[in-house]
């Protein structure tokens, strides 16, 4: 039998602990799964004296400079998150010749381009599967069994808190802000739930897959993130009535002018595919020049989901260093692409006013937008209370700075009230 | 740069097409995406004097002793389909040491066992992605990124003839035998459609992804399949009345009592994300102990979307021959488990009889199914013409033996004209 390969632990959080566990569970298979024993020989934590249930406390360390100066440690698993001192660690680690597994898509969108370089430098692989949709197999689909493909299109429900709050929404026609309550007291939402519900989190992910697909690397500041605070339920009712679900999706296109990138709440139709993906579960739609439609879905989140991921990484090191072959697929980023402005993007709209309720309404507001070369495909007008209409319209595809400039001159008329919601449509 | 890998393709039919054309496409960038250039130095064919535009004739052979005994091949892509030659080609390049890359489920369903150890006696590749479900990578997830799941569970729609046939009968009440016509006419179901609609051909991808998923050998002989020649569109309807949908559906669970494997027609939830897959696409669901579930769709067949699978393979060889790292992941199967036989699984029946239009005949077929152990879970009874009923009964769970029992009981009662289908049900 091939000796125990060590590997040590950054972390031992939901994450950390979820791969602890599911090591164990496999330790007497992981010879004929792995090719050898896969053995947690450091642990990193905060505290090193703090009690752990489950945990062998001889392995637990808060000195860094145990694990990366420790030459039979081939393997550092980082679950710590956030960018400081993952980075360095990291760094440090891939310097000293050793393999990374991380689950850190803070870290990947920013720093994965020179992290990639330095891994490749040191012939040490650096696997990062569950930084994207968590246990859904993504990253590895996309550099090797679609490799053969041009990517043209990415769309993703990356985001499994927001897709819980937009499924009660839809469901239960809760609102916001109750929705959030809910998913916080679920253990769905974090205590501060900024990055999840403004979208910084699927945008993270976002760039990492971008990166992968097109083959040029894409980073979290490109990426243009809108969230879902500002959806009502009233939206999604009248998104409903026209045969379409309001899910937050990420989109990534590669255009002949450039790459587009985006997270932002948009209306799909009831037949899509990723339609049907509620709650907590994630989904990843790609479209190839060859492969045509394919969608990945699952648990983008949690303990044992982000533990599949993380440990199916270890077990493909583990197999590069018995093989000898570490570093076999690094960095896939060959072109330097564009990234264009969200301003130069187009799309469909769909967008709620409230307008006095009286004739020529409708005519005053489709005379403004068609005079900015936005023109309508689906109209609602509705008599609410108050002496006021709802008026929901989906226009036709038009450049983002021509809505702009139409909602501008909307506002400033009497017969309108309040733009109350503007929605991209796919 | 890294010298150009030499290649051969065995076959220049749909897929072996697509393959060529899609590499041809590929070529500039191929130094990248593969770290050298791929080149096909030979293709073989039957008739190597035939025109075949497109096509560079110089690459045209009809016999394979050019292609074993070259050493300046180093994958041979099997693309020619059934048993022989490519089992004796297949093996032959396995024992000459050159790496292969298969779409051949027929082949790999019987004899994969045996080929991937002789892949593993020579240090060489044998990968077969396109061989389950076309585009939609499967056997690479299973075997690496879930690799640290217990998978207990596998329930795919793996042949997209069917399941065009089913949605057709579905969407635009069809009977089977005008949905067989039309998807003929379409270039979805072959000439003989026998290996589709009788579910051997989705029996054979179950074999494939049952020994990878259980790692323990499963062959196509020990998977039960049940086609839809039988399925009508009134079931489909009663089906639909009592919110599901019919699929043929492959199944393949890990049980305490051995594994189970089988292919038949299926009433599952509207709800179930496989009852939202239509047409041509295949889906496959997994659950393992960490993963949760997921479920990856996408097309199943056809010229472009296998190529995008065979091009993957070549081109992770292509990465294994330059780091010397072919044969990095060989047969997966290091348990024994036993197959369980279909008399002892257990299932939920939807049994749709005729019956005399008279009182005492639903006590009467519900006595003769509670005798025999079989309880009723739903009931509609509807009066059609010539004083007979239908009457449609779905059941709880109950080993598929005591149905037979009670089935045989049944059709020698006077009050039941006839037990018009009997369908599991999830």
């Amino acid at each position: 039998m091939n000796k125990p390969i060590r590997i040590a632990l950054l972390g031992l959080g939901t994450v950390g602990g979820g791969v602890y566990k599911l090591l164990s569970m496999r330790a007497q298979e992981m010879p004929q799964i792995a090719g050898a024993p896969i053995e947690i020989s450091h642990i990193l934590v905060r505290n090193a004296n703090k009690e752990r249930p489950g945990v062998d406390a001889a392995l637990l360390t808060d000195n860094w400079q145990d694990i990366v100066s420790d030459p039979e440690v081939s393997i550092v698993v980082e679950l710590m998150g956030g960018m400081e001192p993952a980075h360095t660690y990291i760094s440090e680690a891939l310097a000293a010749g050793k393999n990374v597994v991380t689950a850190n898509k803070d870290l990947m969108a920013v720093h994965g381009g020179e992290l990639l370089d330095l891994a490749e430098q040191h012939h040490c692989d650096l696997q990062f599967e569950a930084a994207v949709a968590g246990a859904i197999p993504i990253i590895r689909p996309l550099k090797q069994c679609l490799a053969g493909n041009e990517i043209s299109e990415i769309m993703g429900i990356v985001n499994g808190t927001t897709n819980y709050i937009l499924t009660r929404m839809t469901q239960d026609g809760m609102e916001f802000d109750d929705a959030l309550a809910m998913a916080t007291e679920l253990g769905y939402a974090e205590a501060d739930p900024t990055a999840d519900i403004e979208g910084y989190d699927a945008g993270r992910k976002m760039a990492i897959m971008a990166s992968i697909a097109f083959h040029s690397r894409v980073t979290f500041e490109q990426v243009y993130t809108e969230g879902i605070t500002n959806i009502h339920a009233t939206d999604i009712r009248y998104a409903k009535e026209m045969g379409k679900a309001i899910k937050l999706l990420g989109v990534a296109c590669n255009t002949p002018e450039g790459i587009e990138v985006r997270v932002h709440p948009m209306l799909i139709p009831d037949s899509h595919p990723l339609a049907t993906v509620n709650d907590a579960f994630n989904a990843v739609f790609v479209h190839g020049d060859a492969l045509d439609d394919a969608m990945f879905m699952g648990r983008g989140a949690g303990e044992m989901p982000t533990a599949s991921a993380v440990t199916g990484d270890i077990i493909d090191t583990a197999r590069n260093l018995l093989m000898g072959c570490t570093g076999r697929i690094g960095c896939t980023c060959y072109k330097e692409l564009p990234v264009k402005a969200i301003d130069d993007i187009k799309s469909k709209y769909f967008i709620r006013l409230r307008v006095e309720d009286r004739p020529g309404v409708l005519a005053g507001v489709s005379g403004v937008l068609g005079n900015n070369g936005v023109s309508i495909s689906q109209v609602i007008q509705k008599a609410s209370k108050g002496g006021s209409s709802d008026l929901v319209v989906i226009t036709d595809t038009v450049r983002e700075r021509h809505i702009r400039d139409a909602l501008t001159i909307l506002r400033s008329m009497s017969m309108v009230r309040d733009i109350a919601s503007v929605i991209r449509v796919y």
